[in-house]
């Protein structure tokens, strides 16, 4: 299929790569072009602007933050700029009233928006182990599903209604990191009282919680292992944030939510901007005088 | 082996089956005695006080409370008024300080206190499969090996020192209730924007929490199926209690726990107190309007 | 003096005709002119534009939300748009990123921003009896103190950096909500014990807490006199929001006030826009099972 | 009056000299006896024993916790321990379930039962300026009124059911306690926004929060003067303990109430134990990096 990819962080180049696997044609661009060479030598084709990647059947972003993806959607040379009968794959972890303006542009424009955020790590995505939560109209979502194949493991249909695949996403992001403070107050309270960490990790993952997330995450806590950062904690801040925001409009109270906004909080201020969001641990650990 | 078993509810009279299907002699003992009458008929000797219960090898209590565990360890005709060899396995969820008070007490007497708190319901009792977090002086473990493996189908060794078993089972519970909390505020704030619980929980445990609590208490969240109990509001609410005193005794702020008590209490005061704990669901849902 | 004020409802009009009264020329601008009507026939000018309320010495506004001042300050028309010597004093309860903006919009315009938040409902507006916490450059505020007098009882001098007084005022109005929490807190905690609500407000406003807002809120809470709303609940989510993102911004975690905007986001869930902010309490009495 | 005094404390000591000022005979029972000494010299009676404490017309409690009530009135020559036909007036902090076991256990015995908790600190019991919220039988509480009178500035009628008055002190504390965590929150916010905190101080106390609790606290968080403490962090966490305890058997949510458990805790376990309860913060403060 002749496609665009728009965002080529650690995320964005392995998924391109898998991509081009499958026999795709992918135009490439990027804000900092020298990403986009690598992958020109592994078969991509680097183009100016957003809008001219978004010239095949299909244009993906994969971008950091709700600002970066309206630039390349409305902006100049943007996405809905130029002709567009594109659809729009947004892989994007972003707000849902973003995600509700981008269907709504996509629309007014005759183009169609699909949101596919996608699960796992930078090593899922070069393994397209990816897990994908996708919605949108049903037509796209079938043309596309080749496209989510080369990418990722599993893909979850979540509707006729692109936002709903978004809020999917913001609440996945949520259950991990309150996995993480649960994790955190449990081995706390532990520790003071006698049980190593590792102890009580083992039991409960060789129980009832034997999930990645819980093995993961647990042997981080165990091993405060904070830094380097695989998902830095300002950038947890950024997701907690939407969903707070969108808890706000929906009128819904989360107050474990709130919690973990605070920890994030907490962490930024006394540990720096460095730190795994997982570090809400070690102010955790801190608050309990250790 | 020549044992008795003291407290014969659900999971008591469970376990004591599967310890006479292993082929050991077991005096049993309960409050109201019709539990143990059931029970001769299988093969068990039924005993009348708690001190015979205790003239074997091991005596297990398997009981509801600290009051109940109190009575039959210190009172009259109680495991410790006798002359006391015998190996006490105390299964049952109880505070540290009493951990701290009946390792004790056995310490005093010349005879061993093991804590081995369970965790499943009703029907991994039935079906042998408990796990066991045991914790006590290792040659009593060695002792007991087998009685475990008559019950259940792993045993963690948490240490030489009791009460750390149960520090253990009362961060398992904390950690479960968590898992309850957050799905609800998750699944509440999907279903407010359009997203069925069911499918949230479609992508949850199909992605990174695949572990048995998010499929058990996700569906009862789904179903609303928070009657009959399980584990009634009040039972939980008791446990976290628990929590709760030994994270003040060990001074470990633990803001989630404050939450999941603060939602027990809710949810008892409106809606009775035959509801399953994870009826904090409904009290999530009702504070967002739903 | 000449000066201009924009935004004419219940507590813009009141402080307009207490500067009348104080010998003031004002031209006053309103979205919806027939505010501005009444107040002609008191004294007032009624302009066509931002702009031209802006020709005198000083323009004051007071408006519902940042989108109306940014809207009178930079939009078409608005205060930025003319010459421009004006002193701008910004009454309105605005985020701090917003008054950040109008700071530095009035520097490069070669005017100044005052910011001048004032403490009271309109009652206290009537009687020329608000407080004002003002800040910006010391001459102007120099220049506008015959102005605070005409409308306040008292004016706090903040410092010279306007936003400064935004965050006072933000900080005031979380506290008042906190003094409903807790009141309402204790007051569900006592009424299920046996004290009757009026009972403990009696003792608290006549030991310790014997200050105006346990009195004036005090009684709302006993008398549930929740409607009409003196400050509708998604004002004062709009306010506590507002404290959020400063907190967010500034790095501070404030559980208190996780706990008010959930409560909010509850009040405005379960009874409707048009409810007291002191609403909560029914939140809070209901969750207890009242 | 013939009268009975039992702790002799800071504060009971103080009540005292007030007592005898007053005209009263005053017998005085202290765990350690030095303390008594003191009183000799200006008029009371040292007694050997509580009971002998309690042969008056009326006998005083002032003591540190539950466990010293309890000892002193059902332990060996306690006040229930003779003939007993005297008023027990319990000043005590206590919990609301010895409250009642102290009105059953007097009822039992044919004497009587007030609960009259204090409000004020050393300084204020010198002064004979103490508040006193009195529950009880109404013919007790008119024999006892001009005790108060001689220790207190004004006497709050609680009810004719004892327990009731423990309940509003612990409900005045809790309040208390709330007022230092939302001053240290706010003040936290405004200096990290360049807020001076005693700016922001000046301007609460003048505008809506002008009592006495604002003014003490307020200082205290502005000067950091946590030590020595006036009321240490392990006491207040008692009482907010016992404001659980209350809770939790009402089955009251009180979130903002877990929220000063948890800071208490975490104060304790990063300062030690000779700090003062508003030491709260300090732990605030740090959170966000201060």
């Amino acid at each position: 299929m002749q496609i665009g990819f728009i965002g080529l962080g650690n995320m964005g180049s392995a998924m391109v790569r898998n991509l081009l696997k499958a026999g795709h044609d992918v135009a490439v661009w990027n804000r900092s072009p020298d990403k986009a060479q690598a992958l020109v030598a592994e078969g991509a084709k680097n183009v100016a602007t957003p809008a001219e990647a978004a010239q095949g059947a299909v244009v993906h972003t994969m971008l950091a933050d709700d600002k970066a993806v309206e630039a390349v959607t409305f902006g100049v040379d943007g996405i809905l700029s130029g002709p567009g009968t594109a659809i729009h794959v947004s892989h994007s972890t972003i707000s849902l009233a973003l995600a509700e303006r981008l269907a709504q542009g996509h629309a007014d424009h005759g183009s169609t928006l699909l949101s596919a955020p996608v699960f796992g790590r930078p090593a899922a995505a070069e393994a397209a182990k990816l897990f994908i939560a996708a919605a949108g109209p049903a037509a796209a979502l079938v043309t596309c599903q080749p496209l989510f194949d080369a990418i990722g493991q599993k893909t979850f249909a979540i509707g006729d209604y692109a936002p709903a695949a978004n809020l999917v996403k913001l609440c996945g992001n949520f259950t991990i990191l309150s996995v993480i403070e649960t994790l955190a107050e449990a081995m706390t309270l532990a520790e003071k009282g006698g049980v190593p960490k590792a102890k009580l990790l083992e039991v409960l993952t060789g129980t009832l919680f034997g999930a990645p997330v819980y093995h993961t995450y647990g042997n981080i806590l165990v091993d405060e292992a904070f830094r380097p950062a695989g998902f830095a904690a300002p950038l947890g801040l950024k997701d907690m944030n939407l969903v707070s925001e969108a808890a706000t409009d929906a009128r819904v109270p989360m107050p474990v939510l709130a919690i973990l906004r605070d920890h994030l909080l907490s962490t930024i201020a006394r540990e720096g901007d460095d730190i795994d969001w997982s570090g809400i641990g070690r102010i955790i650990a801190a608050d309990a005088g250790l």
